[in-house]
């Protein structure tokens, strides 16, 4: 590792200016203004990986395109295990633009950060996993893993092609696991694998009562309002200790262990600055459980939009003639979303009453994900984290998800590490996005080591 | 009375060509570009109510003129009682023209009905009182009572400037009561007194949770959803029995005595057919009352409007940072609006969390309306219905407001006798309003006969 160590050190600055080089394509998959900065951006990074010295290419796909990068296949390498690390090269819309303090396209270094769109969401992060195999590559040092880089552009606009591609390239992609560098950590000081992820599932709910809107005075106590029907029947989906009023809703849940328990206890946090980060008079959740565990580890069920009769200035006396409301639910692991879907569906036939007609249109889901801790590659990242962040890590289980991580899991059968680089104020989607350049050379450092780690297992 | 009938048949048909000049103006308060139009149909009514005999002036407001009216007065006047005839000459737009199947503003006349903006509502109604008038008047008959026309310009606006009209005259406009027929009957058989109306108040909930729309990934479950806790207390608003779970809210509603119970089951009604045409699987409304009962003498809680969170296509997956409800509450004899609005707010304040913070804004409200049934002129109207119409007339009350009458009744000291001479399907405020002819002849002669009979008393 010392060569490795030495070369990371030795070429650091021409590393954050080949970033900054890669951080000037105006790549933003959503804008078709920009589907060339986006295939130049492509074409830059394949090239790059080439110069590396690894086999690269550019695949297309019914969008944007995906960059495939494999480090060389030597006579040792059937021996030694193959690894995707995942990114993209796509990037979020920078606006509102006169809120950066920088142009978001003209990379800034200040006060040991990269202020850039897309430097922590996600060019900055696979960046560090290729800096490592340059490493390897130059100093002659053998490569314990054989690595195959999937970047694709289109990860902000939903990675709508990607599943193809994988189904495609089953094959030439079979492999023992995944990186995933495209999430976060609380601090410096607390580097972190993510083992857990919550799914999610989606729903709408349309009550419809009279045919029109009617004259509250006229109507109004003959027939039942469907925005009170709404209100008593999303009142009806939670108890009073925060906990689902759905049958079913918690058979599948997996508990949380003791173990995981004491680990979140470990995630920095102070609670009463957290509630006054969101701005809430006081913090509510699921009793039994502390608030991190209630936001990673916990289903819930949430409103996301109520509409109803009149929203504008003044009053409307009217009856209104219909009422809807957009759900989603985080889910745990084992829930499976479909079947959580139609239990929530029951619960609501069995609340609706026969004063209104109720249709309900499911959206879009995906489960909740885990990585088995009794694997031992958890002890190989934690050991590769502590080296290159020089702190002990912390195991997190995060509240969002990441459905690239499910398609590796039912696609190509293998499980993903996920090793994010990103700190808590990077700004991800918004103004100012930045990256540190301590998680920049960190990262660079563990990848480096991971790779002799999980070639041990 | 022979002599007055005899003059409304002879004249019948020039009545008619008369109301369709006076329907021709395009009096539509609403729009400043009518402007002209407004005053002319003003100048129109009441130089035809000189040409009568009448006493006519044109008072300036700080909007619309109101038209002032006055029968003759002669020695024996300062025996006769004085009753006000209130009206509007103002019309709604006529807006979306091309539903109209002839010109808003070029009356028609087909199958004993006349087709215009504002024949119903309600110009063809006062002109019948006037047309009473002028029999009197005509044929040398004492009339037998003194009579003041006021006929609004302002009453499709919110009338903003009648009650200021009513104080600054206050002198001359004292009198015994008010008749007004501005309201409806539910058919050509059923001739109706309306001697009860709702009053109303309004309010808007505004529930503030965190200070900006939550990824419900990251943070959901450890922050109360301001749109749930909204639902939540509205659904504690009303209980499984349709009454209002708000304390002391029924403490001054005046009970429906067993003789208005058996009037209101007088009238024409068939609950399927109401069912049908408001479109609801099912009626639904407070136990132990009838639909006509519930929506006509019994206060209620609607719910107007919902807003929250994210409205558009698809999901977003957010808790969101507020919720709101515009409410109005419909009120009986003898609520009281501003106890009853500090009642629910107080109610509100009781079911409101400590995870959000909640603003109540106030809105507009006005007390019901009872004619008092013992009163004598009740009995008078009844005959006076029955003279015009040949048949037994029914006791309504209805589920909306005219705020007017509680004006009357603050600043003049007077009830009101709604005598409404509309029928429900006269398209009020809707393409193809229409009047039935025979209404406009039936209301002549009942307010001919109306002004003997409160004579008598």
């Amino acid at each position: 590792m010392d060569k490795i160590l030495q070369y990371l050190k030795e070429n650091r600055d021409r590393f954050l200016q080949e970033l900054c080089t890669y951080l000037e394509f105006e790549s933003i998959s959503a804008q078709p203004q920009h589907d060339k900065d986006v295939r130049r951006c492509a074409e830059w990074i394949a090239a790059h990986c080439k110069d590396l010295g690894m086999k690269a290419e550019i695949a297309p796909t019914k969008g944007h395109p995906v960059v495939i990068a494999q480090t060389p296949r030597t006579r040792s390498s059937k021996h030694k295990p193959h690894y995707i690390v995942y990114g993209h090269y796509d990037v979020q819309p920078p606006d509102p633009l006169e809120l950066w303090n920088s142009p978001p396209f003209k990379p800034k270094i200040e006060n040991n950060r990269i202020y850039a769109r897309g430097v922590s969401d996600n060019k900055g992060q696979h960046f560090a996993h290729l800096k490592a195999v340059e490493a390897y590559l130059r100093t002659g040092t053998e490569l314990p893993c054989n690595l195959t880089f999937i970047i694709e552009g289109e990860e902000e606009v939903g990675s709508k092609h990607l599943t193809d591609f994988l189904k495609t390239n089953q094959k030439r992609l079979a492999c023992d696991g995944a990186v995933v560098s495209d999430s976060g950590m609380p601090s410096l000081n607390s580097p972190a694998l993510t083992y857990g992820l919550r799914g999610v599932a989606a729903m709408e709910i349309l009550l419809t009562g009279p045919n029109r809107d009617l004259h509250s005075g006229i109507y109004g106590g003959s027939v039942e309002n469907p925005a009170a029907v709404l209100c008593r029947m999303l009142a009806n989906l939670h108890r009073k200790n925060g906990k689902i009023a759905v049958t079913g809703f918690y058979d599948d849940v997996l508990p949380l262990s003791r173990k995981e328990r004491s680990e979140i206890k470990k995630w920095p946090y102070r609670e009463e600055a957290y509630r006054k980060s969101v701005g809430v008079p006081a913090l509510f959740g699921e009793s039994g459980y502390s608030p991190n565990e209630q936001r990673s580890a916990r289903p819930t069920l949430e409103i996301n939009g109520l509409t109803s009769g009149y929203q504008g200035e003044g009053s409307k006396t009217i009856v209104p003639s219909w009422a809807s409301a957009k759900l989603t639910l985080r889910l745990v692991p084992d829930q499976k979303p479909k079947r959580i879907l139609q239990a929530v569906k029951k619960q609501l036939k069995t609340l609706c009453p026969p004063t209104v007609k109720m249709k309900i249109t499911e959206g879009h889901y995906g489960e909740a994900y885990l990585f088995p801790l009794d694997d031992p590659r958890t002890e190989a990242a934690l050991q590769a984290l502590k080296f290159g962040f020089g702190k002990d890590p912390i195991l997190l289980r995060e509240g969002g998800s990441i459905p690239i991580v499910n398609d590796f899991k039912k696609i190509l059968g293998v499980d993903t590490l996920l090793l994010g680089l990103a700190l808590p104020d990077d700004n991800l989607h918004s103004p100012n996005e930045k990256f540190d350049i301590r998680c920049f050379e960190r990262g660079m450092k563990m990848s480096a080591f991971l790779w002799q780690k999980l070639a041990q297992n």
